[in-house]
């Protein structure tokens, strides 16, 4: 039961941004500009990259919406999530992805972690600053979005079968959606 | 010296958000719904959870940039930041404000350190629902904001005198302008 009277059943981060539409906005148009913005990573590895960062903190609802967005947006996709999650080095990507979700998970510990070596090995794969730029930040929006879902304990379903049609939806619509359709007009 | 070349050199989070502004806009827009929106916690309530909790992180310049900001915001502020950071225990703040910093010195641990006491306790001290939700995702928020700026390693003075300037300009004028002007039009 959540910590707080949310007035909603939806599960995980979708109660929050029922309860408190004026935080959802931002939140889901900083999730958007991340995992569907123009980047030169693809959908399905920008959502690899939340899905193990989540899965590192141990957030049930996060690692499986994400882990099953990935899965839907990748080839093989079930197959890449589930050895990723085994271990970085088992990873059926490319070695530039590997190198940039051992900076995530590096993020993920503590921003010190991640050092000059992991940074260097990734531009060595091929990595551009953008593309680091975005994995450290990926992985720092999920330390935070881990942390609001299981801080206020929230519900999540713990079978990954529950998250597929969400997980397809999101890749097919984004999360604009969710945080109740916000844009950033400058 | 950054682990990419932000092509600026603006301190902290200011250089990336000249480096990248389509991340600039949601962040500078999620700062400002959290420390500067509609809130019954007051402007220097809210900058002494987002920077006791980044000094939590060990983030130079996430901590005096907000340390700063809520000495500029709260009465005696400067004595108030530095008796927190010694220990929420010494905090010269509301009972409840001290409930509520404990509440986010655990999620900057973890979620699930939030625990049903700590949460009670803030209730039986006053605090509403929307001030503990809010209190959980400032200090999330900051487990991203301080990773971010660490993890990309950008530069920071260690004096806060170098901040104070700074801090009262956020006090003055707010995130927005930080983050290209962004407003959310939904």
């Amino acid at each position: 039961m959540p910590h707080i009277d949310i007035k909603s059943p939806a599960p995980g981060i979708r109660g929050l941004f029922e309860f408190r539409p004026e935080t959802a906005g931002p939140l889901g148009l900083l999730a958007e500009t991340l995992l569907r913005g123009p980047s030169t990573l693809t959908v399905g590895e920008r959502e690899l990259i939340a899905a193990t960062v989540s899965r590192g903190n141990e957030c049930t609802f996060c690692s499986l919406s994400h882990g099953a967005a990935a899965a839907a947006a990748l080839d093989d996709g079930t197959q890449v999530v589930e050895a990723t999650w085994r271990g970085v080095d088992e990873a059926p990507v490319s070695a530039k992805l590997r190198a940039l979700l051992r900076i995530a998970l590096a993020a993920r510990e503590t921003g010190k972690a991640v050092t000059t070596e992991l940074v260097d090995a990734a531009k060595e794969l091929g990595a551009t600053d953008t593309e680091i730029h975005d994995t450290v930040l990926i992985a720092a929006a999920f330390c935070m979005y881990n942390r609001y879902v299981d801080g206020l304990a929230t519900v999540a379903s713990p079978d990954l079968a529950d998250y597929e049609e969400a997980g397809r939806q999101l890749i097919e619509h984004g999360y604009l959606r969710l945080g109740g359709g916000g844009t950033l007009a400058s």
